[in-house]
């Protein structure tokens, strides 16, 4: 399956296809100079089968884990694109999930004012989420403060035959994502994530997950507006993830964040069995008035902007002050 | 006199008057929260004038020189931004040269994605030069390898009065960016400097020099084709650079590596004349070999892209092999 990122000269194609891996050198067209990043959690199989098909191929392997997302990472990729005398002409291409994504694209959107990269995703969270959109960087301490720049790649190439070697619960934190974007824009997306890990039908979720976020980007490339909408549990789950993030992955952060802004208890319900399913965690030992304070930080004259859902596929922007978010955070 | 660069979204005034600093609150809109960034280098009396004008002012101050325009610096800039809490709506002012102005709106470019900023230039190479077009960052190592972003600031505001302060080897060294847009693009903006030092008239070669470079940026914002003339003097001069920027300026080694890339003698005559006027050295001790090396790191395929001069005012897009270069160097 073929998808079309329309945004004028930014435009790009997303390829959603089993073992596209192998064809990544004609997709991309990877003939020249290009810069390989992945990190040390990726199969070398697969960043292998990529050098392969690249005309002068170079790697550059980070550490993995979200705790290296960071600016000496970046910086780390810059100073090899320099050392290797890389240009605007030549290419970065990211081979592996949203950590590598963010860091190869930033420093592609930065490196010479800006370079063209292509990624392929191999985590689920990256398939449904991350590598779509173009939006690159890195956070400070805390969560807060995003740094980074919106660079669109060239092209997307996504085959999930890689999500095979998976451990089971990152894939589900992945797909914590996609009922996220589901619950925000698709009730389609989110029924087919309602019966748990969708095993043979990941492709049509991917796809589902892409075409969703696909429509709000092109709608809002720099995040001011609708595309808000799938930040949905992130005002809650970023700041479960700055007490829990040792122990609960990104995705299941997200996933908790996201019960308290769904609307009904109904809904709620639903959802805590859909998440139940996909293999996520239902509660965390969480300390709501920390909570409080962290979301606080982000707040303007105690009004935090939320995303909220009404029905699956309904999502909205919403402002509710501290106390508000106080009682949902204590609704069962 | 009021200039407006026209990028469409990204249009934005220069204002060039003197004393304009007097009323950079209301020029620049200064009402909400606004990050001063500024270096020790600026006279403290240009910050607390225009922190007295601003609603909401926070300062931070760089330490001084090219030396300080680094990775490290960006980051605690972006750092202060995250401590305070800062978001899209608020802002950021560079008060200062182009140090100042490239850390400052880098960090504008990237802190949550892009927020806005201004620039009050108070040095000779920010005002003809630096402060226009929007182009910020840093360098890496032996000045290759620039990283960084094209974010056009909201408003520039120009106030020559700042000069006065300003060392005259400075100033100098300032005027010598002016000198390379005149011979590029402006026969009027080179033969306003030929008599020396403009004194009075300095604010006449701003308003010569920001319309002139302004002219480029409007037809090729990104710098990837006439923008590209505005790098005249670069190709050399950044290699002296690398050899001798512990003891000649910046703009000192420009006007040494432009000798050489103008056609005839008799031009080169004339520049050096009004260079000398300009007190800018008409030579230094650099090793030509050295400095070939490093402009082959820059070459592709042993050839260098550079910029040469027929006649003040006539730049144009060259080709030259590193031979035709060696010959270059050997010219009187």
């Amino acid at each position: 399956m073929k998808l079309t990122m329309e945004l004028g000269a930014r435009s790009h194609d997303i390829i959603i296809k089993r073992g596209s891996l192998g064809r990544a050198g004609m997709l991309a067209n990877l003939t020249g100079r290009v810069l390989l990043v992945t990190d040390d959690g990726v199969p070398a199989a697969y960043v292998n089968q990529v050098r392969q098909q690249c005309g002068r191929p170079e790697v550059l392997v980070l550490r993995r884990g979200e705790q290296n997302k960071t600016p000496a990472a970046w910086l780390l990729v810059l100073e090899r694109l320099q050392a290797l005398g890389f240009g605007q002409s030549d290419m970065v291409a990211a081979v592996g999930g949203g950590m590598v994504g963010d860091i190869a694209g930033f420093a592609a959107a930065c490196f010479a004012y800006g370079m063209p990269w292509c990624h392929f995703p191999t985590t689920t969270l990256a398939q449904v989420d991350a590598a779509i959109g173009g939006r690159t960087g890195f956070e400070l301490a805390d969560s807060f403060g995003n740094i980074g720049a919106y660079h669109q790649p060239i092209i997307v190439i996504i085959d999930p035959d890689t999500l095979a070697t998976l451990p089971p619960r990152h894939h589900a934190s992945g797909l914590a994502e996609a009922l996220k974007t589901g619950l925000v824009g698709s009730g389609e997306l989110f029924e087919a994530l309602e019966n748990g890990p969708p095993a043979a039908a990941i492709e049509r979720v991917v796809y589902l997950s892409v075409r969703c976020k696909k429509s709000y980007v092109e709608q809002d490339e720099t995040g001011r507006g609708v595309r808000r909408l799938l930040d949905f549990g992130y005002t809650l789950g970023l700041g479960i993830k700055a007490q829990l993030g040792g122990t609960l992955l990104h995705g299941e952060c997200i996933a908790l964040g996201m019960l308290p802004m769904l609307e009904s208890r109904t809904l709620r319900r639903r959802v805590k069995a859909a998440m139940k399913k996909l293999g996520l965690p239902l509660c965390a030992a969480v300390d709501n008035e920390k909570l409080l304070a962290h979301v606080q930080k982000t707040a303007t004259g105690g009004a935090c902007r939320v995303v909220r859902v009404k029905k699956p596929g309904q999502g909205y922007l919403d402002t509710v002050s501290l106390e508000e978010l106080r009682l949902l955070l204590d609704e069962p």
